[in-house]
């Protein structure tokens, strides 16, 4: 399998690399058609990329934002480490508020702040270096792990439905809900994947079907509206998603799209599953009521003049959810 | 009423007109950036526009049929008005193949050509022609006692969501889903209409806002996967939709996504309505598992070179509909 992995990195590359004094992304604002890298050299660039998409999904976005963290380091002038601490505080608070929704942003910014050590400005950015590269590297083990646990619960023969992407392009490598369907892959069973368009940026169509043709994953697009039609005519064995946010008691937003894919399945007895990383899990947060939802900008629902409303996500309640896939293991919505 | 009425038809044009020598539709594909009429002068063309959607919705191309072969014949060169008749059956059965789903198709050739006398080709020319008027004219009667009848049904500040367009455009004038909307506007109510911009063709977003913000009806547009988040915060009051066929035990056959909505509307105790003239009935389908479900071509959801796959309806059962609103009456699903 290690080699199988290996040859899987050349079909997909890393969507977010650090390389000390900068941060090269995948500009995922242009793929399908192409297959571009952005340099990102400054914190204000890396807020924009992460509140025009260019980078999106929640890990990589939490990835996004440790690099933003290490990129106001080098560009922070004074010799004071505290104040360098304070100013690291208030940029990680500026990122934080691009993307509410996703709490691995908050996530990333706490990781890499609240145990930084360093006597100069010097050492706490080499720290934070170091602290950065542990993280992303962290991360794809927990998405690999991911792969392997989540893999379990795909029969062979598997026809999954999924929303939005969840792939490796929503992380640093090898993503969450399409992780144990790359796995599975990996481990030759024969799988055929839904793909939901996912209205208004096409993050499904544009993205998850170009991770499944990169890997040689069988799929078909669809609009949001037909994976209930899908489901019904007995199309759908199981569907897989990803997660921006999951409360104590399991409940969980995701993507606009996700709560109405969970009672479908519930009504045609299909089994839906969120698959995330622990740092998607807050635990400071009751229940899913309390997560904010993002309201972007009407015109990326329909042009200018005409009214439209645009929020992000959607929050699905634990019921309806089968099993949360983590880097643990399997688990009960109401068992984190 | 009927001077509002009046004033209304100035707002909204009449989407088909039957000049006995050329139909002039409205073309749909143009809207809303363009508001165009095309001139129909042969049954071919007439067929093209229905596949190619510058004409669509249920009525809309069942008036579409009936003009169609009014313009087969007159192309017809025969004097035999035995041959006439199985000229017009064969071009009737032509034009029904064109789009499957919608039954009205078949009843308006069935209905132009059943009764039609004559001895002469000129007689069934002129009969023919006579029907065609007769048609149009009552079944715009139909969708204005579908507003009276089914206004009833919609409560002051009531903040409704529909799919697909079911309004002026998809029928001869006036519509089905958007008629008791109509006239409750027209009475004075306040309302507020959810959009859902319906993919792949967008028919909520180009085609339903268009005719809302003609008649000065508060909306908004959502894409397709918020319509259930909608409903989960309590901003939506009812759901209505059109039909294109309904099969004699009321399940309801309508365009893709519209299964979802009813599944979606039923867990968060919200009515669900279907709103259609009686020629959508199919009384020669028991169920809807019978009604074809036509598969459109895929590259209207994604470009060439990807996989995808474009059902263009999809069928409710009729245990998740709480009333069909006919020209004859409010009717509970299983009692058409």
């Amino acid at each position: 399998m290690d080699e199988q992995l290996e040859l899987f990195k050349q079909k997909l590359p890393r969507t977010i690399e650090w390389q000390g004094d900068r941060a090269v992304i995948i500009d995922q604002e242009k793929l399908p058609s192409e297959l571009k890298f952005l340099e990102i050299t400054s914190v204000e660039q890396m807020a924009e990329a992460i509140y025009q998409m260019n980078i999106r999904g929640a890990q990589a976005i939490e990835a996004a934002a440790a690099c933003g963290l290490g990129l106001a380091a080098r560009e922070f002038t004074g010799r004071d480490p505290d104040e360098l601490r304070a100013y690291l505080e208030k940029q990680g608070a500026l990122l934080t508020e691009v993307r509410p929704t996703a709490v691995n942003l908050a996530w990333a910014v706490k990781h890499c702040l609240q145990d930084l050590a360093g006597e100069t400005t010097a050492e706490l950015i080499n720290n934070l270096n170091q602290t950065i590269n542990q993280l992303l590297e962290s991360e794809v083990e927990h998405n690999i792990e991911i792969g392997w646990v989540g893999a379990e619960l795909i029969p062979d023969h598997a026809r999954i439905l999924t929303h939005c992407n969840a792939g490796s392009l929503s992380s640093i490598w090898y993503g969450t809900a399409l992780a144990p369907i790359f796995t599975a892959h990996l481990a030759g069973q024969d799988i055929f994947v839904h793909v939901d368009e996912t209205r208004p940026k096409l993050q499904g169509s544009r993205l998850t079907a170009w991770e499944l043709e990169r890997v040689g994953i069988d799929y078909a697009i669809n609009v949001d509206g037909a994976a209930g039609y899908l489901m019904q005519q007995r199309k759908v064995d199981l569907v897989i998603v990803g997660a921006d946010r999951i409360a104590r008691n399991g409940d969980v937003a995701n993507k606009i799209g996700t709560y109405s894919l969970a009672v479908l399945a519930r009504e045609n007895q299909i089994p839906f599953y969120v698959a995330a990383v622990s740092s998607t899990i807050d635990r400071n947060i009751v229940n899913g009521q309390e997560i904010p939802i993002e309201d972007r900008d009407p015109r990326e629902v329909a042009p200018e003049g005409k009214n439209a409303e645009n929020p992000a996500f959607d929050v699905t309640p634990a019921k309806l959810i089968a099993k949360i896939i983590t880097e643990e293991g399997i688990h009960a919505p109401d068992n984190l």
